[in-house]
């Protein structure tokens, strides 16, 4: 996340100024993810402690709450890029924005009760479909109503477009994996860790990667409008 | 707070350079917040400690004094940055950011001693009320002082101005409830958490939001004046 930080602040004076927005909130999005994981390593170097030759749970919890904090910010900003890249007429913008930041936040927030709650409680199971509803929407969003307003962009920046959507419904799928990772596995510690690496692989694709493309429409906008490198447009 | 910082700093030359100071104090004022919850955020996990499956104090009292000095500083210059950002005339714009100070100061520093007094004292009680007094002449300052001097403003600035001092009026009115919480809630530890989430909360919204409008304001005028996008006016 701090790699993808600095690569995305240092890149940012090769986009044209209008363009400059959807890469400023990038780097914002590794940046909160960047002080989170911080957080969730110290979290779990305090939860665990090695005593004769293996890794065993001291007293405070590991704190799961760090993702759902830094995913109630950062998901929203990042379905955010993606319409703001693209420079829809304003009201197409807000509108978009304001449907995704709702389904987006609705979806992170119900699925934290189920998160807290006991790896084979009905709780987990009820939570896990509740919180899938408004991802369905959110796909409905980007697949059917933001599709509509692709029609001005230029092939190139289409074909993007349609990566990112096509990463966010398999890249945002290894999440529910990774939910119910503690409800399929048996052995505790080893649920742990799927869940772990399984929610950490998925930030990384879906934060530092879908960042890049995002970066890679804003250049492809840039050299479109000065017919050359944009080495006149920035400072 | 961090994440604001960024993007008021990576935003800064969308801005033209006439307009960038209000959007530098907004910077600022997130640099100081961020700073304050770092502390805060220590001394919380040095209050408390997990034992048997709860959290309980510990020797260390939780530190409620940098909540205080970080207003005294934040305060003053959020007012400031929205009297900034409308470039009213010089003499004005004096006046305007020296009531609005002194108006800010004293109502924090009365609200501290009553902020340190026990829950169901009359001295909580007391100092509610008097700090109270300067944040009704702070109103007053934005709704009829500066009233006065939007006329020369466009109507989308105008707009914003008016959502901003609502803002104001709504979100501020949290703090007070955050201050009551410790009289009215009777389970000591509910009562605290509801206070220290009631603060926060209202800090994200009084500072990155508050903030936000100030660079659409900043960005508005930017546009105005160019007639075109920022391209070349700024560095």
């Amino acid at each position: 996340m701090g790699a993808a930080l600095l690569f995305f602040i240092l890149m940012r004076n090769q986009v044209a100024r209008s363009h400059q927005t959807a890469v400023n909130i990038t780097s914002v999005v590794v940046l909160i993810a960047l002080y989170h994981y911080l957080r969730i390593f110290n979290s779990w170097s305090d939860a665990f402690t090695f005593v004769d030759g293996s890794y065993i749970q001291k007293g405070a919890p590991f704190n799961e709450g760090y993702r759902y904090v830094d995913w109630l910010l950062t998901v929203p900003l990042l379905l955010a890029e993606l319409v703001i890249v693209l420079k829809l007429a304003k009201s197409t913008t807000r509108s978009l924005i304001t449907k995704l930041s709702i389904a987006a936040i609705a979806m992170i927030l119900l699925g934290y009760p189920g998160e807290l709650s006991a790896a084979d409680s009905s709780t987990r199971t009820i939570f896990g479909i509740l919180s899938t509803l408004p991802f369905l929407y959110l796909l409905f969003v980007l697949f059917v109503e933001l599709g509509k307003s692709l029609d001005r962009q230029s092939d190139q920046v289409r074909k993007i477009v349609n990566g990112l959507r096509f990463m966010i419904l398999i890249i945002w799928g290894v999440y529910p994996l990774a939910y119910i990772a503690p409800s399929v596995i048996s052995d505790e510690a080893t649920a742990e860790v799927v869940r772990q690496v399984g929610y950490s692989l998925a930030d990384i694709l879906a934060k530092p990667l879908f960042g890049l493309f995002i970066l890679a429409i804003a250049l492809i906008k840039t050299q479109d409008e000065a017919g050359s490198l944009p080495e006149t447009a920035s400072a």
